[in-house]
């Protein structure tokens, strides 16, 4: 009977598990016996893999975070580290493994597949910045969660007359920035795509407060882009209105995985167990235009710029259709 | 300045209310005066249509239901009420109007459509049953609302060692069964597409409940197809669990959008009013494939489906999964 | 080092598991070691006690239902049964034992009581039904999900003017019908301490629909009171409006503790394992006035009546208060 | 027929809403008509009064925040803007007012009662610090969003190996940080009356490190008390895990009310409006041991003591629990 091995690498997603449990129960009905791999690749080196049984699938299913664990290990550059890893793996009898995780995952997944060993990666992140799936493992729990934070900040300015600043993830992507701000109806938005100055925000800021029954006014920005105290300061001046800054940080992270989460990395789980069934190796997984296919991790790490230049374009539709809010 | 009517018609939806204010502030931004249509085509006979300052948009864009009122209208059947409606809104010198809602909702649209007045379809409905759109307004909300309850339910069924059958919405569409049983593990799934005999479905149970660890067994079963407590008592005899149904009922169809809800409702909108601006009418607005996209709305009428048969491959897919879980 | 073990009996509650948390954390910071018997009385007379090693108290401290599970176990009532658990217990050289769960589970903890074993029962069921509490556990988890699905029934109701019936739970008491009707301001509140006659509920309907802006009307009924069918359809006659009932049954049971659940419940365990330090037995813990208290539990099974009056007199003030709505 | 107006005043509170529907309700059913003064005692002295038809209170009922809004008004500490305020009121033929909000508002309330102008003082804070109420309204909502966001940063260090440091609000109030804590098993809490050193919590965090199965530390602050990129800095080095700080910030201010949340500030409405029909004024309204309560306004302000030991006590009892864990 063949044996399998899965992993979950890089920041944890919500949709780690549900895909995880797709996953063991797809290659068990498919006769094939699944491994769990325990903290990312530092487990497959330290060997750190075990049979599945002690897993609880009914709560895993819907548990945020990922139940296998994650750990940084940049050890794992190192052929040497590599081929213990993959020693650990044969001495087992396993010889696929199923990687979840974001950009830097894929590396390791690519390089194990360049030794010849069958690996197919999964896209798992909550910035939504893996150009070959339209959506990724997380993106959707963390869209809620931040949409969610945003309401109840929103409560708080609209009770007090204020401007709110809201600082979110995505790492080098938008997307988090921006359509939490399409869905809370936000009036700036300032992403890595579309980076404002800080007088030309406090100058948007400054033309929304004049609006006659304003009450409040939201910004989102993505992470790491501005000084939020430094913002804060500058918005005040010029707008006189009360403005505060809040950075959503690892909120955005955990969580019970939504619906359309759990749906997307079942699919994405059972592919992954197809693909395997093929014989299949060195492949990403990916939901493109509705169907979940397979894209050599390569061209995966390479193609970064479709899914950027759709969101700037549905960025400037929206900045169109914010302009008399 | 060119004037142009929202109403939401058939059931309430979740997104219909961020529809709406997409609708508003595209429109505005555009050079555009919105009117609303209260209660639906009923409204639009009852001449009740007013401005839109009223509506405080910073809170309708979260709320659930519809902010504009829907209501049953059958007389909108009669040419001479049709007749009515169109003068009430050329009386104000309204020459478009966008209707959000189902395929009862459409037939009107269409008949406005066909009587020479421009008229635009965003389809709003939680059971997402038109094929011109991989997803309706209310969906996705729904689908979390689901599964949050049946969450719910599997503590108690596994607490306890027990059956649970869970009724949902759809109408004639299984998607809401589908993947709400996909997303929470569901161990059977029967919708119209795939209806199973009773005595098929308590055969499936009992042997579910012989498997060792199984604590719980969770039934997804597509409205109106089965005696509830009929079932209940066929699958307590076969099996001897203690068996116990919930029909989740209303509680689907109202709550606040989910951020993919708002999402597409604003990008729906947004399209409406594009269109408008281009002079188009008798369009139903749809996402395919990710573009938003106007498809005729006789033809979307009539193109049944595409949908269902997506849907069915996906549920065989997804019963060989579950076979041995 | 002494042993105490831990078991859950009767309808699972939410909050029973951070309980179960604390007594397990709080035994072992005492000196104590914990055991769990999994499935109730039926456990104890099964010989299934375990140590508590596996359970994994990070997840569990938020999970709904129970993760040591329940069972029915009418066979408690014979003393030879009694005898057989007792003597599980002291083979282990088990000492105490904490019982969570409802009157009938109370009663169980009782006749160990009377045999000398040293028991404490702590009061887990949604109903809030028992007398020497002011609060039971998973009351505050349970309310909350009625006040949400309610507020979702609300949306609906207002979006096509229909009047809603919800049934809840409550078992004789009415605290679920009575506080989740104040919380989100329904219009009419039946009770097993406040039955109104259908004719009689039906006119006030009737009497709610004729005021000028009202577009929503929610009624309130505990479980087992009325035909939902027969009600919904009377209503419908009297209002001309139409009139839908759903009955929220097995979504109230489970769900993740609310805050203040895990809080009551964390008091309570450490209140038990106090109590058993200082060799007590035959005591039912409880919040009065919010002391945690111990109160014999002969007497909290007939202390029926005090809980029950206070929620007469807030219902009337309620109903006082809702007159003119 | 009598007149009386309402405020709320200070920080936004989930549950203001709530109270406010309730005073409306049962001030109509009594004969009273009330009065809506915008903008808390700002609103009093520019005559920002206006009657309550507007207001949805189907909605407002669960929506955050304030639909009457609050603004910082240092200016009414002069008692000609006091004057003028009473003037504004008088004019209308008001003659009592219900302030909702914290021991500022409080003190605002007092000085007009002491001009002879009756005057009823609600709690409205999330910070649970008036001592004349066991418990504040939004302090409920506040703890539940604490505890839904401490539980998803708990998915995050679980999966890595962390320890994360959470920042909550409460001013000089440890309750937020201390219930939080209990509830969602949070290893180390720090409030203003249980102040740790950094030295001391790097070495308690260390200590945690050492336990063989632990995978996360949660470290609870309140707000004010650490410079938290120093505090990470602190603990990262000694524990030699990865330590990231949160603040919680805004997130915590607003959002829907919970059940009790909107049950106790139901209760506190009808109290303040029977307070008002009996012509009573100066008295601040509370919670104490279950009974809904009015003490003297200048009472409340200086019983500072009662609330803050119980916390400690409490707070002592749980270290004790957690030591060990």
């Amino acid at each position: 009977m063949k044996k399998i091995a899965i992993l979950t690498s890089g920041g944890d997603a919500p949709g780690m598990n549900p895909a995880l449990c797709a996953i063991i129960r797809c290659a068990k009905s498919n006769g094939l016996t699944p491994y769990i791999v325990y903290e990312g690749f530092k487990g497959l080196y330290e060997n750190n893999i075990k049979l599945t049984d002690d897993l609880d699938l009914d709560h895993v299913q819907s548990q945020g975070g990922t139940a296998i664990y994650s750990a940084r290990f940049p050890e794992f550059k190192n052929e040497e580290v590599r081929n213990v890893a993959i020693e650990n793996l044969m001495k087992k009898g396993i010889d696929s493994l199923i990687v979840i995780g974001g950009d830097g995952s894929y590396m390791g997944a690519q390089l194990l597949h360049e030794k010849g060993f069958k690996t197919i990666g999964i896209p798992g992140t909550i910035d939504n910045d893996i150009a070959s799936s339209d959506y990724t493992i997380g993106y959707d729990t963390a869209l809620n969660t931040i949409v969610d934070s945003i309401d109840k900040i929103r409560d708080t300015a609209t009770s007090h007359k204020r401007i709110m600043i809201v600082e979110v993830m995505g790492n080098e992507c938008g997307d988090l920035a921006l359509y939490s701000g399409l869905a809370t109806g936000a009036e700036i938005i300032a992403t890595s795509d579309h980076v404002i100055s800080i007088p030309d925000m406090a100058n948007l800021a400054y033309e929304l407060t004049l609006q006659e029954k304003r009450r409040s006014v939201i910004i989102i920005v993505s992470e790491k882009r501005y000084d939020l105290k430094y913002l804060e300061k500058a918005i005040e001046e010029k707008t006189k209105w009360t403005t505060r800054a809040t950075s959503l940080a690892h909120v955005q992270r955990g969580g019970r995985p939504t619906a359309q989460e759990r749906i997307l990395s079942s699919l994405f789980g059972i592919k992954a167990v197809e693909l395997i069934l093929e014989g299949k190796s060195g492949l990403a997984i990916g939901v493109i235009n509705n169907d979940i296919v397979g894209t050599p991790i390569l061209e995966a790490l390479s193609m970064v710029n479709k899914a950027k230049e759709k969101a700037r374009v549905k960025l400037q539709k929206y900045n169109k259709l914010n302009k008399i809010l």
